[in-house]
């Protein structure tokens, strides 16, 4: 299996537009990511695949007919939450592989009106309330809550900490420092959960470009490697089969998400490193709860521990084991087939030395976590 | 690179099904493929590829929740009509490179209402009445009749000869031989072509469960291996960036689909094997032209001489290379993502001897073509 590298990186500011079409939302982070790439030609790519969850039949063909008709396979992939990363991952697999030298990875999203809806969840669940996100995240808040005594105001810290560090993301939807008082004065979507501790669906597009090491001195000086990419479905993520995919959503986040513990797992035994070798995380924080969560399911911490791990400021950007320096989804937003490789953007450039003010000094090895609808989910570990 | 073999192939009958879900015709493929490879157990695939285009989200997770939930990556592909080729080569490249040993791919389809409208034709297109395929397949086929001198009998005895084949076909949705005579006093649609000479959009399902050359003896005692697999997206194919997909079909049927013939000459290539090695070939006959055209874009014979093939009988099934003896899709109809792996279970089951009444004597390698919308195009060779 060939060594494989991020030969570029590109990103269109995650946010709402309702003056762009999906299509060029995509082409300006494919354009971005060329340029990183010491401006390589469209022709060099060999293969691309498109994530996205929303963006209809030929997603990413749309999107790369805006820039260049080379004739080359374009595969549209979708995973829910994960699709970027899915994207990412065979983009990665086919150069190991020695089939490709040169490949693209493009997420896309544009939310849909009434995406919530279009989550399918079954009946009884939008009956009984339970059929949104927020209710999920909360029982699965509450439950922490109980077992392990993580209070409000560990979770309103998430936000503020995630919040505050979005302030040098350009990149980010929300760019404002929020205190936890302000958090903690929000009013309550579902307890223990408040506005301010939600992450927002929205819109944007992320692409990585990947070569085998052997070529990447022509398209960059800073080559990251591709360590270690997993994915997989929650065991009990999809319980009910002919209903959709939202009661996975459900079923998962009230149990302890093991998927995520599995892929974290295999993801660090493929990458021959630990937690403790991370210089910064990345993570599915779609609200404060699950920040805390995941620090335990990805190894940050033993279980029970995770409320411990903010309080000690562990994982302030100044802290040993940064998460979300990028703002994370709560202040990034979630444009769900692009979120993944918005990871990707960023871990490239703080392993790169590149991210400027929100640089973690020194950063070496850098992991990205995603999971969400369909049980799917994606653990990936990127080195310098 | 490792040698990939197909373990496995299984169906749902081609048709329209009003009563049954999306997830119900792909389970019932995916069960037979797995009876079909001496019983396997679902425990044994280790990742999945669906192949759709109108499955919404989370097709495959939908699908496979009812087989068995054993937390592998589920992974939804997209190239409109060869989705299904593109789920068996992401399957395959996989194995091949040594990540997994038993990967499943697997392709379903129900076709929405007013799906025609669905692939978003330019406003222009359709004001002109070119948006629709018929359309744009008859503008293909006057070309060849004026460029080679085609005429209607040859367009007839195309769809002739593959509802003859059919008759021994049970998962074809049309299992009824008709007469030249009858298909060119069928109605016209778009001259030349006439009601008998088009293919059906219908549903249904196939699936193919992929291993390693390895440890294929524990699951049958036929493997069928994949020579190559190669797919693409025609260079013209998508030449109108923000206008949907729907032109491209129109772009790339009026000019030679130098697709076909650049994945066919991939194929043949990566296969070691030429035109004058094929057993037996299915194809993308969506109307009658498109087959005769195919004949000379896969090299089974040179430009212009499509109609005399035919009028030689050379492309019947005891002819020296029979096409679509599994009725075509004229015959079966076109259920986009499960289409290409309806083929694949075809030319399967006619290389291990075991097509019954429609069997080539003595096939030895067979070639499947798909193209479509978005300019996607696929070419697979098995051998056995």
């Amino acid at each position: 299996m060939r060594e494989v590298v991020i030969a570029g990186v590109g990103i269109h500011k995650f946010g709402r537009y309702q003056d762009k079409t999906f299509e060029q939302l995509g082409q300006e982070a494919v354009r971005m990511a060329l340029r990183d790439a010491n401006n390589m030609s469209f022709k060099d790519v060999q293969i691309a695949f498109c994530g996205h969850m929303h963006g209809g039949t030929g997603a990413g063909h749309r999107v790369l007919s805006g820039i260049g008709l080379t004739g080359i396979p374009i595969v549209n992939v979708e995973t829910a939450c994960a699709s970027g990363a899915t994207a990412l991952q065979q983009a990665a697999n086919g150069i190991a592989a020695g089939l490709y030298d040169v490949a693209l990875a493009l997420g896309v999203e544009k939310m849909p009106r009434g995406f919530m809806r279009m989550t399918s969840f079954p009946e009884w669940q939008m009956l009984s309330g339970l059929g949104v996100n927020p209710v999920g995240f909360a029982l699965r808040a509450t439950r922490h809550m109980a077992l392990y005594g993580t209070t409000e105001q560990q979770l309103a810290r998430i936000s503020e900490k995630n919040h505050r560090n979005a302030v040098h993301n350009p990149y980010a939807m929300y760019q404002k420092a929020i205190s936890a008082e302000e958090i903690l004065n929000s009013p309550i979507v579902c307890y223990p959960l408040r506005l301010l501790m939600f992450c927002a669906p929205n819109e944007g597009a992320a692409a990585a470009i990947l070569c085998s090491r052997d070529v990447a001195s022509k398209y960059t000086g800073k080559p990251v490697t591709v360590a270690a990419v997993h994915t997989g479905v929650a065991r009990y993520g999809t319980s009910q089969s002919a209903s959709g995919i939202g009661d996975i959503g459900l079923s998962t986040r009230i149990q302890n998400t093991e998927i995520t513990v599995a892929l974290s797992q295999q993801a660090y035994e493929t990458a021959g490193l630990g937690p403790e070798d991370l210089s910064l995380v990345e993570l599915q924080d779609t609200d404060s709860a699950s920040e805390i969560i995941f620090y335990e399911e990805l190894g940050l911490c033993p279980p029970g521990e995770g409320g411990r791990l903010i309080d000690e400021g562990r994982t302030e950007r100044d802290g040993d084991i940064p998460v979300s320096v990028s703002g994370g989804l709560l202040s990034k937003g979630e444009p769900t087939g692009a979120s993944a490789l918005g990871q990707i953007f960023e871990v490239t450039l703080q392993l790169r030395g590149d991210a400027g003010p929100r640089q973690v000094p020194g950063a070496r090895v850098g992991l990205c976590h995603v999971t969400g609808a369909g049980g799917n989910a994606a653990v990936t570990i990127l080195k310098r």
